[in-house]
């Protein structure tokens, strides 16, 4: 699971990189299952786009999906199918 | 772990109902450890709070912040200290 907070100018970019691995879940944030070399090819790809002095992503994983509870109140905004 | 996506004009309640339970950790989202208790009476309010036709809150829940594992790239924005 990724959620960014990134400049304007740069949020086309981040957004491309991360819908080339993750789904997109719901506004500023984006999940998945990768494997550990697409993960590592994810955050490369992301360092070489961000400023890291100004933008901010952060990353939750876990080794198993089985290992988080997922409970969506309202509406399910996101879904494999969706298109940004 | 919490990320919302509601109408403008119930940020606020939701924002005040989130801070009470847990801290920010970047735009729309927030992070804590909350016993059941807490963590049932947190999705009480937030039902009570937002419109389940319109906005979106997704949570996602672990038995140990152990099983989780956090990498920020670039700037960390929230903290337990932090104010939004």
């Amino acid at each position: 699971m990724l959620v960014y907070d990134t400049a304007a100018e740069r949020n086309p970019k981040v957004l491309k990189t991360c819908r080339k691995y993750l789904h997109w879940t719901q506004r500023s944030v984006f999940q998945g299952e990768l494997s550990t070399a697409q993960y590592r090819a994810l955050i490369t790809a992301l360092r070489a786009t961000i400023d890291p002095d100004y933008d901010s992503i952060v990353t939750y994983t876990t080794r198993s999906p089985d290992l988080i509870d997922t409970t969506t109140l309202g509406v399910a905004l996101g879904g494999p199918g969706d298109i940004l």
